[in-house]
């Protein structure tokens, strides 16, 4: 595995391991950590984004918390073998930059370059999903294959794919939009333009919008109890109930778990990966969530017992998966 | 492109290029062909394939064919620089074994090894999808570009993908099954276990029975002229129909269409190529199915103008696109 390799660069740590830096920029807040290359994560800190001021204000506040975090734990930024960044939106990887980022309202800002005014390692930046999908690989649960793919089900769903311990990204990093994968018939409408995408049906939002269909349908569900009004039923809503027996709940998450299922073999039968890891917040279901993803992909697998097996797993990252995932990058990309 | 790649290897044919033989192992025939790296198809043979004997009596004939073949056009085995075969079924490229093939009724055929009994040449091994994508890549509709994914439409919807002039394969090259994505809810049936997978609306097959569908609800349609009677339907008669003005055809066609778009938009999103090129008999159709696609991509390409266009092809091998993809395999291993 990439962080048990020997190092063969000059920054170097207390026991001669290699200290990273990585960055989670997310609308609100912008999350700085500094991880040992065996995966110990030495320190952590958060600045607010204020994205309204600007992209490079935004940078400027980054460089200076990078600075000001390495000062207060007193590591010599020698000691930085490199900084990674993933950021959510289209990231080109090759040339450092974020060509668009719609939450944050930037287009085509140099992110790279910028960063490399306040600190002097080599810097490098990726998209939060890949960013995760290569910290999963580096640090995580993904850390015994080669070969995995990383799906996180939030507002959208994302996807991270990892190739012989790379990222894949496809020509310009163009790649790996694994949301927008067309999977059904619904009409659902997707905010990329096309209906019936996969984070039309297996993302938190969709889960939460199927969850209040089904509470107006049945007024009698304990989902009315659980959430109290419309406006704070979540992700968890359906499943907790499904828990209790809940029949209606139980209807909600056995259809999420079929999309979500159908959407798993899908990126597996396309990528042929040896793991596929499930991250966001609908993964604090634990069993209840994995258990039937994994029934589902050993029964359903193109080609059976004449191929391969694919695990289904748990990411294990969990908040500081975008630390991580910024750290592997940089850490990859030198190794 | 790698064909326009100065050799550096000792085996030359005329003019100082590299020959490759190129092997497509079909369920009836076997084209074997000596391709030269420039892209000329020097000489072409095809002998039956006779798969009720079992593996062995086939690479055996195989073998004896590629040596008659090279006797007869007075070409000496030095003067080969690599073979490469073609072969349906799940084919593990890195053993070089054939691991099934249900219409040979291979398992576990250790096809490299024996094929080196009969020729003193590298040899390479792949799925035919597979093979048909590299050789679009080094010799024709894709010869542009370095990242593309071919899709072939045919019994069922096969696929390959090039990613920088390399073939992508996956673990253990179980990777790019592409017919086998879900991608709606009708509920067709697939031969892979699995319901509503791609090939279920995108094969000929699956043309052919929405054509029968629909003729048997439209007992006034020109499909019945057409085809004359249910068996000789075929993947032609809905577009033929279609154009000459025959509505029932049309609605047919339309879908047909739809799908094969939507489909080919996921396999963009998914892999982020420069382009997708189109091959099986359905690609006779030409601008009447290619059109569309690209109208289609170009409109619902995820990113829109944001992120790089990408082109939608008819490939162009045609008949000879197995032996150029068996060539393609050997050159681009060597390479």
């Amino acid at each position: 595995m990439c962080y048990n390799k020997k190092s063969t660069i000059k920054y170097m740590g207390e026991n001669g391991m290699r200290n990273f830096v990585g960055v989670d920029l997310g609308g609100t807040a912008v999350k700085i950590g500094i991880v040992r290359e065996d995966g110990h994560l030495v320190h952590k800190i958060s600045i607010p984004t204020n994205s309204s001021r600007g992209a490079l204000a935004v940078i400027d506040s980054i460089g200076a918390a990078v600075k000001k975090m390495l000062a207060d734990v007193g590591i010599d930024s020698k000691q930085i073998a490199g900084l990674g960044m993933g950021s959510p939106g289209y990231v080109d990887s090759k040339e450092g930059v974020v060509v668009y980022n719609n939450n944050l309202g930037w287009r085509n800002i140099p992110v790279v370059q910028e960063l490399r005014k306040y600190v002097d390692v080599p810097v490098f930046i990726n998209n939060d999903a890949n960013a995760a999908a290569i910290g999963e690989s580096a640090f995580g649960a993904a850390h015994s294959y080669a070969n995995s793919v990383f799906v996180t089900l939030g507002t959208g769903v994302g996807g991270g794919v990892i190739v012989n311990n790379k990222i894949f990204e496809g020509y310009k990093s163009t790649g790996t939009e694994l949301g927008h994968m067309k999977i059904g018939d619904k009409g659902n409408k997707c905010t990329c333009g096309r209906t019936d995408c996969w984070e039309t049906y297996s993302s938190a939002t969709a889960l939460t919008r199927e969850t209040i269909k089904k509470m107006n349908e049945c007024p009698g569900s304990s989902m009315w109890d659980f959430a109290g009004e419309l406006e704070a039923v979540d992700g968890r809503t359906s499943f907790e109930c499904a828990k209790t027996g809940d029949k209606a709940a139980k209807e909600v998450v056995d259809e999420y778990i079929l999309y979500l299922a159908d959407g798993i073999l899908n990126v597996s039968n396309i990528f042929g990966p040896q793991a596929v890891l499930i991250g966001g917040g609908i993964c604090a279901q634990g069993d209840f969530l994995i258990k039937p993803l994994q029934e589902f992909m050993a029964k359903n697998k193109y080609g059976g017992a004449l191929t391969p097996d694919i695990v289904v797993e748990r990411a294990t990252l969990g908040n500081n998966a975008g630390i991580f995932g910024g750290a592997a990058l940089a850490l990859t990309m030198l190794d």
